[in-house]
């Protein structure tokens, strides 16, 4: 029995969560796999009502009693800034130290990526984004704030645990699915302190990989090569800032937010699993959210709890979709959400 | 007269500016414009020969004597992290406070981007990189290194009066050119810091402007929309890091480094021009390296001088070239880096 906290969020967020869940119910029928799913209402209505992001104790609940946290996205244009996103995302991430963002940059269908001449085997690759420290620490502050002569200062700490931790995740992985290469983005050239910590614990890790190839890019040459020429990287390691711009920009190459999925691990404890994409306020309540992200996202939870098998038939259930365009309008189909939910459950049945 | 500092540093540097300045050479014949040229042998050569980056009173005679300074590329796989090369580029832009670093993304033609289905019309738009501070200040520190528990700091330091400047001359640019946006990028949603200093600025800078719409985007957002959608763009400004990051994949989005150009300026002083590829160790010398960013420099350098027209039929020059296939290999042509140059200065002549 496996126990997965649904929080499905704001905006377009309960409608992808709601066909996701309706694929694992299938899942759940056709491999005998038992799930227990409780719902929590946190997001933005909440947060209007009662002034409360993540409750008292919510972190502690979670940890105890689940296997996995189930996300949809948080954002809604009555919440100035969004402050509860990201008092809620970021604080389960760093709460419950979910120290890798695994995000992987997988093209489904050559007729989704928006570049010229590139088939699903050149866009495949995955990146390991350190989620807890870095910018994320929140540090910085004001000097002669609203004068002329104030200063902003913006921190970013990094520490040798966390870089390694990472650095570790991402090189076991490769090691585990027979991956040639790691290749680490950073720009130490400009950012001397980090850099430094960065490059001297890849170089320490990578040593103890001879197997894996380690290859360091400056984070501005990737942008670029992302685009140019994706079929390079098998696997990314990066800082949270970075990586949260280059797998936006991975989420691109591959076609949109809608298809992207991600994985906010603590390996051996619970975890948190999220679709890449936002509430998209404008797209809320019209029934023609892409659901796939989110699906894809459970496929990543399925894996993590250990059902791989089950994990395999959802993504190929995916691609046939995808392939013969039962997809929602955003992908060129004409589905809606819940309708491209349905016929990814039925293939799953049928497989 | 205009005396201009000819810099051409390492690799493939001295190869692309050679032909870079026999176009300027053309442009002094066929529009009777005057340079002087004066060369300087920064780089790896002499940092290797006599420890010496940028030498002593290099700023004030840069300052004093010129009107542009015009640069090549520095990196040297000789020089240890290219530390050189840093001192020489970061010491110019912020010695000579050079504030704006302008990135043209402007597609030449349609059979160079890597994206699907778009014409010269729907790629063409201007970073404005802020060049002086932010993540480029050089602070932040170790605690405890080379120890298990090391911490690394890396700081950005944002200044009001470094913000507003670079966010004026944005609008500015936005309404000389009848530009109708100015798009700002940064992740105020995490760094609330500097984040906030950009954000209360560019509404207060935008609210002069009523004629110019003022936009915002997380910078993760924006990556992504450059291979989804860039034709939504006019005008963006961002901060140095960013903006690092955004126009390296900006010119992979129009064809990748070979073409792309950027000048460094403070408006009414000596400022630098430097095509945006680095030196390219393993193309130097070979005869191969495409001069079409340092081209697209020069024109950069005419323009600020006051040569509009010049600039113009430069540009011209250029974009027929590549119509036509008369360009290095890189681009898909068959000739050398001097045949390349040659081509487009006969061009120029027969305008
Ligand atoms: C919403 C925001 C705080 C978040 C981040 O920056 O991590 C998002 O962009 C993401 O990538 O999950
Ligand atoms: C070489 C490096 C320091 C430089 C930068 O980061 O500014 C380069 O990437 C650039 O964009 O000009």
């Amino acid at each position: 029995m496996k126990r997965i906290a649904v929080i499905p969020g704001d905006g377009i967020g309960p409608e992808v969560i709601a066909e996701a869940v309706r694929v694992l119910a299938c899942v759940q029928q056709k491999y005998g796999i038992a799930f227990q799913f409780e719902h929590f209402d946190w997001g933005a209505e909440r947060f209007l009502r009662e002034g409360v992001t993540l409750p008292d104790g919510a972190l502690q609940t979670l940890a105890r009693d689940f296997d996995a946290i189930f996300v949809g996205a948080f954002g809604d244009p009555r919440v100035p800034s969004n402050k509860h996103a990201e008092d809620i995302l970021l604080g389960m991430r760093r709460g419950l130290d979910l120290y890798i963002n695994l995000r992987p940059v997988r093209l489904l269908h050559e007729r989704l990526t928006p570049l010229k001449n590139r088939s699903e085997r050149e866009i495949d690759f995955v990146v390991f984004r350190e989620n807890t420290e870095g910018a994320y620490c929140g540090a910085g502050g004001f000097l002669k704030k609203g004068t002329a002569d104030e200063i902003a200062t913006q921190e970013e700490i990094n520490t040798r645990r966390g870089v390694e931790r990472i650095i570790v995740a991402a090189f076991e992985y490769a090691r585990r699915r027979g991956r040639k290469r790691v290749t680490m983005a950073d720009k130490s050239n400009v950012q001397r302190f980090g850099g430094d910590l960065w490059q001297r614990t890849f170089r320490e890790v990578a040593a103890r990989y001879p197997e894996i190839e380690a290859e360091h890019q400056y984070v501005d040459a990737m942008a670029m090569f992302f685009v140019l020429d994706p079929s390079r990287y098998e696997v990314i390691v990066t800082n949270n800032l970075f990586g949260d711009i280059l797998t936006d920009l991975g989420a691109g190459i591959v076609g949109g937010l809608g298809v992207a999925a991600s994985a906010n691990i603590h390996p051996g404890r619970v975890s948190l699993f999220e679709p890449v994409h936002g509430s998209a306020p404008p797209l809320a309540g019209r029934g023609i959210a892409n659901p796939i992200g989110a699906i894809l996202t459970a496929a990543m939870m399925l894996e993590y709890l250990g059902f791989d098998h089950a994990a395999g038939a959802v993504e190929r259930a995916v691609r046939e979709s995808i392939a013969v365009g039962e997809v929602t309008r955003d992908l060129g189909g004409t589905l809606s959400t819940r309708e491209a939910g349905e016929a990814i459950c039925q293939r799953i049945l049928r497989d």
